[in-house]
């Protein structure tokens, strides 16, 4: 995991560990947690147009940041619980994403979002 | 951000030009795509216990390290189309929950656990 | 709850009864199980325009229906779970919503679209 | 659909012409609207253990029925806006899932909370 990231995923845990934390934070319930907040973050964009949603005000995008960040610390915390290195993790995703859309057959047809 | 966050923020970028799938990626269609793994991440916990979710066997770990990766990628997405700085707006976070839950307050009262 | 519905709840229990399942449908997991439905259903939805979601063909209309079936075939176990009557619940709801947003208020400005 | 559930759908249809609120009721959005109100259920369990969410206290028993409310409202939304048969589409599931999990094979050893 990078460095910016594994401070964060220190920070973390230091900030349960002093409030004696831990005990709450079973991988399942921070799974819960996870859902939640990205719930949060899609709330904001429900009764958006997609046009919409890629022009927020100011006080919405901070708002959204916000709720981005959430997502962030709780998916860490749960890198933290498991012990998952979230960025090799994302390298290995992308990798057998590539494979899976090879560009000349998903350029124009875009089939990946028209069969689900 | 990191490097290696901003390497993989930029490599998705990439992937999704090269598709032509930009036209697909409004914040509002990342923002449902994030929920969705975040509950395909939720679905391999949903019927164990806690102490169960503590302990997954190697093929189930895979596959919630397979899932919180695309929670990532899609997070990540959905930052470089609002131009949000991930880890900077986690940091932002932190130092509002640290005076949100005083350590001498939080420890052994739990309340933010208590009081939704 | 109507009868229908109440006949429905109790299939259901009946179902779990059989299969000794009754041990996993705490509530949380209901909830949990709630939560991985919906997510299913919006999957259907997440890269169509809001005009495609309104005419989806037979095939995804009739995937939507059974994805809809399972969202309230959970509600009703939670509802089992937590001795919750769910149309009186929502009687109840509709009458706070109606004074939330009266008609002369709430026509044409649809606030509550836009302040989240 | 039961005369209950029918009433209630009756009465969200003027609620929402009353409101001239059809604008905002894609089916894409209203699925975004019930993962929100699923994920604010789930959110008065997330830190519980499963025995405490068997066992609420009375204030959250009626914040957690509150949300099962809207959950139902918006489904029934949702089964306006498609034209599903809610209770048609979960009795067709329900015997699908009969031969799916048959008693002899799924009692005691709950294959399907296993192998997800």
């Amino acid at each position: 995991m990078t460095d910016s990231l594994r401070e964060l995923a220190q920070q973390l845990q230091q900030f349960a560990n002093e409030r004696d934390w831990q005990q709450f934070h079973a991988p399942k319930n921070l799974a819960c947690a996870l859902v939640v907040e990205a719930a949060e973050l899609l709330e904001h964009f429900q009764w958006l147009t997609e046009d919409q949603s890629r022009s927020l005000d100011s006080a919405r995008h901070d708002a959204v940041a916000a709720e981005m960040a959430d997502v962030l610390l709780y998916l860490l915390q749960l890198s933290n619980a498991l012990d998952v290195d979230l960025v090799a993790a994302a390298q290995t995703k992308l990798k057998t994403n590539a494979l899976k859309y090879p560009v000349h057959l998903a350029r124009g047809n875009s089939t990946k979002y028209d069969e689900l």
